[in-house]
């Protein structure tokens, strides 16, 4: 009987042991060849899973942002919007060694789409998906009546994104000085910052 | 009479020749060869200013914060905090070409130094400089009265720092969407959100 392989499985595998060798090495040395070995597989068998090297990188960058969705997806919200922002950000946040692994991937394919046309592509797209997820806190917050009067909305969309890029970036650069608790202390604390006073948390 | 070259002024070229290399090339490419060519010097001529690669790299890395704190060194200052604050974070803010090419050539460096010591070493004490900036810059508006009382400093420190970077890398990588003037909208307007409410700009 033939080896029943699951297709997806394996590109998934493939995309993890990608972001193995990109971890260790850097993107620049993640060739097919190193990400086969670091997979356990033969460099022809990768050929089944992916055409060409740019598909590979491509594919392992998107998984990134798909693992973000996929925990998004799989909160149970209470409807109380002061605690399901918070959960919600946190799936983005590197508040984990799992989430902390994906977002050192994640800025190193960011800074090699500064210089590859594809991946800058990719990387506009998830950008766009994850600024869409900011822009639906700040619409919640207003038509709950949560939101203080008179909010510039399309700034205060880019000042909680920015801050979240850039709290999730010193987690990983400073771990000792930006820790899970002061990243959600500064989550809840911004939130506060965009509700009218009587809200609570 | 032998040609008289400044050592420092030469040092800084060579700097400046990687930064080229990093952001056309990746610094995956910034060999000394590369670099020395760049620059218009013999790779042999290298070692008069650089003994190792890692030394040149380090150098490189460094100037780019340099860069900042000359710059901030240079402001004139008004003395009200309202106006001086958005300045100097102006000066770290991506706001024009030269800053954008600075920031470019930094996230590289930065996304380098989680495989590399050395740089992972001088990256945490040019960290400490700028987050001196925002602990000055809090400690200031409390110092002032502007202020508002009853802020959680070490937190207020890391979300205003944090906004920067991320507004800085956002604005990198969506220039079309993070603007230079909505970066400096969002700046003044964090600044406001942490003073009493009669403090106007």
């Amino acid at each position: 009987m033939p080896k029943v392989v699951d297709h997806d499985k394996q590109k998934e595998k493939v995309a993890e042991a990608a972001w193995r060798v990109i971890r260790k090495l850097g993107l620049d040395q993640a060739s097919v060849r190193n990400i086969a070995d670091e997979a356990g597989l033969s460099v022809g068998s990768m050929r089944h899973y992916f055409t060409t090297h740019s598909e590979l990188l491509s594919y392992a960058m998107k998984r990134v942002s798909d693992r973000v969705r996929e925990r998004i997806a799989g909160i149970t919200f209470s409807g109380d919007l002061l605690k399901d922002i918070p959960l919600l950000v946190d799936e983005i946040l590197p508040t984990n060694e799992e989430k902390r692994h994906e977002m050192e991937v994640w800025f190193a394919f960011v800074v090699k789409s500064m210089s590859d046309s594809t991946l800058a592509q990719h990387r506009c797209e998830i950008d766009d998906d994850l600024r869409m997820l900011f822009i639906n806190i700040m619409n919640g917050l207003a038509a709950s009546g949560l939101a203080l009067p008179d909010l510039d909305t399309a700034l205060e969309i880019e000042r909680f994104y920015a801050l979240i890029d850039g709290l999730a970036i010193h987690a990983i650069l400073r771990p000792e000085v930006v820790t899970t608790d002061m990243m959600r202390k500064t989550v809840i604390r911004h939130l506060l910052t965009l509700c009218r006073p009587q809200s609570g948390i």
